[in-house]
């Protein structure tokens, strides 16, 4: 009988607090796909220097495909309920920033399906399953273009990261109510990889792509963050067909758009969010600040446009202590659920919960 | 009464062909994590040419992560009947490779995990989400290193890729029985990405990071295809212990082992697959005859060494037709089947189906 209860003890437990994980996880459907990309005729690349034992020839030039934007999905079963939401990640990660967090809780993109949301995760164009244009470094490599051509990798450091993430005042010093699980920031490096959005042009191709992959979803809310942070509107400002709202998280925002762009926009309900501590990081990277100022421009020059604009400051709420990274945080599920309750009421119209 | 019976009908016919995405699926857990990585410090890179608008300064140097392999599991609810299953893609792809096909069918990802598979996808160690180390190509840049000592970045193009993958005997013509979804070939050209594993260590970190995966799942069957399709035997021969059984997908073999490592693979059980047309590529990719050659006595060796060791030619087994990409082709979920069942015999060691 002991151990009866025990079970029992522990399944009410997990209830309470909100641990869904034990419940299994059942979609209708998930996949995934490419949106947008282009054809592009390549000469030969050099042959390698050494080749592998068993690899294939070097190949003789041809067609290659660009620009594409890798983009996977799950439909929950009730998710035909909901609009569905567009994750797209930040500088010099993949979408493995939605997943499962660094110290191995809940990602973001499995507790809004566990919401009844149909969620899609895109890689950026030019990073992780998107993949790249490499013909300039090939074309380096070969001669043809001198060194100083090649694009700037950005692979931001741990030390970087420690600080523009805002984990704690300076290197290995986390502030003492630091949401970020900074105990596992090693995992979170392992998510950090190099980012090529140099080579790409503009307008960028990831926006072009998430504009499109709204209208064929035949809407959707899309959710962007940091370096992405602005895409949403981006895409908007490209085609506003698809684009039924707009979240975007801790980033600067642009505050010089003409009234034709912000006529847009203030068709679309806005979000924008951001974390504590943005004035108490030291060294090169205190720009927080700044893009707080920017975005609260931005907020107001979208509502006096008479758009549904809002600017979701948590220290203001009184939710304290969170990192840049909110999708990976402590109480990332409770910043879910600010997300859930505003899709609710500004997009989907529902009663408040 | 005609539309309740034909929506009948429909029903019958989709479980008739096995079209088991009708069904939700249902997963005890999923996630993702890394296997691996190591700290690697960097000297400051240049700054870029033009910085874009808004985006961050240049980062002043710093440690990164690199070698380390980004994982996506899904477990479902029987999964724990089973031994789990690890995949990892060929050269210029990404996990991708095992997803909905290039026509929009299910992949063998979901496929396995319908037959309460636990599947584990694996990006290779310097592509998509598991990143690359960076630093050759920003010291090229600064001036550092020439030109010539920038690693070869291997793209295949449409055509290499249609010959490579025995799309047909010319580029545009495919073979009659062909089982690749040919008109479809565009959505597989964005799946192909940079393969960067020109900078990789030897032995390479994949290898590496498989073993210790199959170790840390406490026994694994290890697929590779193309690229990959001997990592699986060289992940055992780096550390046997978690490695529960192989299947080594369209690659050329290794027929120089030393006995010590013939005895190694020998205690697992190792299953080859090839597809069909390998003799009837025309021009400089015509390496298909060779590299079935050389699995074939790569499996003799491991046999006359007491293993368990099989080849498994399709066209031999009256399958005709297929390409290169065997889990993308129309007939990939009887292709799986194949492997289900040697997996239950040869691995699970259950009676035959």
């Amino acid at each position: 009988m002991k151990t009866r209860y025990g079970i029992l003890a522990l399944l009410l437990a997990g209830a309470a607090a909100g641990q869904k994980q034990s419940k299994p996880l059942v979609l209708a459907e998930q996949g995934s796909f490419f949106v947008g990309g282009e054809n592009k005729t390549l000469p030969a690349p050099p042959p390698p220097a050494s080749p592998r034992p068993g690899g294939p020839p070097a190949f003789p030039g041809g067609d290659i495909t660009i620009n594409q934007m890798y983009v996977e999905y799950q439909i929950p079963v009730n998710g035909s309920r909901h609009v569905p939401v567009v994750m797209v990640h930040g500088c010099c990660l993949s979408s493995k920033t939605w997943e499962t967090t660094p110290d191995g809780r809940l990602g973001w993109n499995e507790y809004f399906v566990r919401k009844d949301r149909p969620v899609y995760l895109a890689d950026q164009v030019s990073r992780a399953r998107s993949g790249f244009d490499p013909s300039t470094f090939n074309a380096v490599k070969a001669g043809t273009i001198p060194p100083s051509e090649l694009p700037n990798v950005l692979d931001a450091s741990h030390q970087a990261a420690w600080a523009i993430f805002r984990f704690g005042p300076t290197y290995g010093k986390a502030f003492p109510d630091e949401q970020f699980p900074v105990d596992a920031a090693d995992e979170l490096y392992k998510q950090m990889i190099p980012d090529l959005n140099a080579v790409l042009p503009m307008p960028s191709p990831t926006w072009t792509n998430m504009a499109a992959l709204a209208v064929k979803l035949k809407g959707a809310i899309l959710i962007g963050h940091s370096e992405s942070g602005f895409f949403p509107e981006q895409a908007a400002m490209i085609d506003p067909a698809g684009v039924k709202g707009i979240v975007s998280i801790e980033m600067p925002c642009v505050t010089t758009l003409k009234p034709a762009e912000l006529s847009t926009l203030a068709k679309i309900p806005i979000l924008v969010m951001f974390g504590d501590h943005l004035g108490d990081i030291e060294g090169p990277f205190n720009f927080w600040p700044g893009a707080f100022d920017s975005c609260n421009t931005f907020v107001k020059q979208v509502s006096d446009a008479g758009g549904d604009a809002q600017m979701m400051s948590l220290p203001k709420m009184g939710i304290k202590g969170n990192s840049h990274m909110l999708m990976q945080d402590k109480n990332n599920l409770q910043l879910a659920d600010l997300i859930l309750a505003w899709i609710d009421k500004h997009v989907e119209k529902k009663a408040t919960r």
